[in-house]
C-alpha cells in the first residue's frame, strides 16, 4: 500500500507493507487524514518517530469483528496494554507501556490502511460527513480541558494562539458558557471565531489583564511566558503545545504568583462526536486544503506554511 | 537603630533610621529572626531590594495600639493595599501592589525595631518560646500546600529536598496522614525526619516511582527534571522554590504526563501557630547556629554553607 513514511531524516510517499492484524486490532481503510502540529513536530525530531505519520482520521473498517465490518470510524490514537491501573482506570492513554498511532511504536493513519485497536473505534455518526469527523481527534484534545478543570460561565477565559487546536479550544470554552477573548496573529482565522460571537483581539494589541483561565495553544516558548504574565495570582494556566526543543524558562513567577500549570493532552472522544453531531462547533472552516495521499510530502510542506490551517490527506473515496 | 543592610552589591551591619509609623502600623522590637533561602537570593539579585534584609522574626510591640503593646508578636509578611478586590478576598499576599517586609518595597526584620501593619500582627501563645515562633513564617508556608491541593491519607507524596523548607513540609504533610517519602543529600537532616517516623532517602539511592503528589523544594533547577520524573500521569508537582536563575526546561513532559503544577509561596499564620503550639512539628532541630546581630553578614555566608539548615539572628533579649 502507499504510505507517507518518516525514516528519521525525510519524509516520503513509498510503498508500505499492510499492517497485519492481531488479536483485537480493526483494519480501517483510511478516506481522510489530518495533519497535525504534532506530525510536523515529529519531522524536527519529536518522539524518535520511524514509520508511517499521522494520528487524525476518518475511515471505514475493512477486516475485524463483524459487528465493525464496513462501519465508518473513527479510532482513539493511544494504544493501551489494557492490563495495567491506569488502563483500568479508563486512562489508557496515559497507560506506560502504551503505543500511539503514528506518535510512538505504531504506524499511523497516512496510509491506505491502518490498523486499530477495536476497543479504540467509534462509530461516526451518519449525519456527520468524513471532512468533519476527521477532526474528532483535535476536537476530543479540546474537550479534555473541561475534564481537567472546573470552567465556570464567570471564568474569565484567554486563548492563546488561532492555529488549529486554539481555534477549536476557544470553541469549546465558549460553548461550555465561558467568557472567552481569543488571542491571535492572523485575522483571517480569528474571524473564524467572531462569526460564533467569540471576543478576539490580535497579539500587538493585547494587554495581558489577570485573567482566571489562560490556555497556551500557540506552540512557541514566547507564548508560555506570555500566558504566565496573562494569568491572575491563584489563576490556572493550561499548556496545550508539545515542543520539540527545551526552552529558557523562568518558573520563579509560577510561585510568586501561586499559578497552577495543567498540561493538557488526549481527551476521549464520545464529547467530540456530540458536537460533531450537534454541529456546535465550526470544523470546516479550519481546512485550508487537500491533497490526494501522493502528495504527501508537499502537503507536509503546505501545513507547516504560515497562515495555514488544516491540510487533510485524500486517500481512498469518502463520503 | 543596627540593621543588616543589602545595598546591591553588599551585605553589611550598619546604623539605619529607626522606622517612622505611619497610620495602621505597629513598631516591633525584634528578638529573634532566621535568614531564609530568599535572602540569600536576594543578594544574588532576586527582587532588586535595596534595604534592611528579613522576613522571619518574633519580636515585642513596642509603639502601636494599646491592646497591643508590649505583646510577643510575629507577623505575616506581605503588606496589602487592603482596597483592592484581591485584599478583600482575604489574599493580601497577592495584592498587586503589597510591598513585602525584607523584599519588595519594605524593610525587613534584620534589624532592632520593624514596622509592621497592625492588621498582620499575630500573638504567640505563650507555651511557645520565640525559638519556635521564628519559624512560623516557613511553617505557614508548608502549610499553604493544604490550601492549595486536597491532601488525602491515601496521597502517596515524595518531597525533594532536605533544607529547611522540606523538612517543614514533610513534617506537616505526614502530620495532615499523607504517605510521604522525603529526598535529601544530608543523612543527618534526613534524620530529623526519621525521628518521626517519616521514610527517607537519598538523592542517589533514590528511583523515582510515579507519585501522586511531589514538592519541589531543593531549590535548584535540576530539582524541577527530578521532580517531573517523579509524579505520576496525571499527578500533582507543588512548587515551592523561587530561583534567580532562569533554568533551561522542557516543557514537554507535562502535556504528555497531564501532570498539574502549583506554584506555591506564603501561607497565612494560624495553622503555623497552632502547630506550635501543639509541638506537632519539630522545628527547633533545625537551629544549625545562633549570632548576634553585629555578625550578621558572618550569619549570611553561614547560611549559604553546605549542610547548614537555619541560623538565627540574635537581636533584643528573648524569651
Amino acid at each position: 500500500m502507499q504510505a507517507l513514511v518518516w525514516d528519521g531524516s525525510a519524509a516520503q510517499v513509498v510503498d508500505w507493507p499492510r499492517p497485519t492484524l492481531h488479536a483485537g486490532m480493526a483494519l480501517v481503510r483510511v478516506r481522510l487524514a489530518g495533519i497535525c502540529n504534532t506530525d510536523l513536530e515529529i519531522t524536527k525530531g519529536y518522539m524518535h518517530l520511524r514509520g508511517v505519520l499521522g494520528h487524525e482520521f476518518a475511515g471505514t473498517v475493512e477486516e475485524g469483528p463483524p459487528e465493525w465490518r464496513h462501519r465508518r470510524v473513527v479510532g482513539e490514537i493511544n494504544f493501551g496494554c489494557g492490563a495495567c491501573p491506569l488502563c483500568w482506570r479508563g486512562l489508557q492513554r496515559h497507560c506506560p507501556t502504551r503505543r500511539v498511532m503514528g506518535i510512538l511504536d505504531a504506524d499511523g493513519a497516512f496510509a491506505e490502511f491502518v490498523a486499530v485497536p477495536v476497543a479504540n473505534l467509534h462509530r461516526v455518526p451518519d449525519t456527520v460527513p468524513d471532512d468533519a469527523a476527521v477532526f474528532t481527534e483535535p476536537l476530543a484534545a479540546a474537550f479534555e480541558i473541561l475534564e481537567q478543570v472546573h470552567v465556570r460561565p464567570a471564568t474569565d477565559t484567554v486563548v492563546i494562539g488561532d492555529g488549529k487546536l486554539g481555534l477549536l479550544v476557544a470553541q469549546v470554552l465558549h460553548q461550555a458558557g465561558a467568557q472567552v477573548l481569543a488571542v491571535g496573529k492572523h485575522e483571517q482565522k480569528l474571524e473564524i471565531l467572531r462569526r460564533r460571537a467569540i471576543a478576539t483581539v490580535t497579539l500587538h494589541e493585547w494587554s495581558a489583564a489577570a485573567a482566571d483561565l489562560v490556555i497556551e495553544a500557540s506552540g512557541s516558548p514566547a507564548g508560555f511566558a506570555a500566558a504566565v504574565k496573562a494569568t491572575r495570582p491563584r489563576g490556572t494556566l493550561i499548556l496545550k503545545s508539545t515542543c520539540a526543543s527545551e526552552a529558557q524558562l523562568n518558573l520563579a513567577p509560577l510561585v510568586i504568583n501561586e499559578i497552577t500549570v495543567v498540561g493538557s493532552r488526549c481527551g476521549s472522544f464520545p464529547p467530540a462526536l456530540r458536537a460533531l453531531e450537534a454541529g456546535s462547533i465550526d470544523v470546516r472552516s479550519l481546512i485550508s486544503a487537500r491533497l490526494p495521499l501522493s502528495e504527501g510530502v508537499e502537503a507536509l510542506r503546505r501545513a507547516a506554511s504560515p497562515g495555514v490551517l488544516k491540510v487533510l490527506l485524500e486517500i481512498s473515496a469518502e463520503r
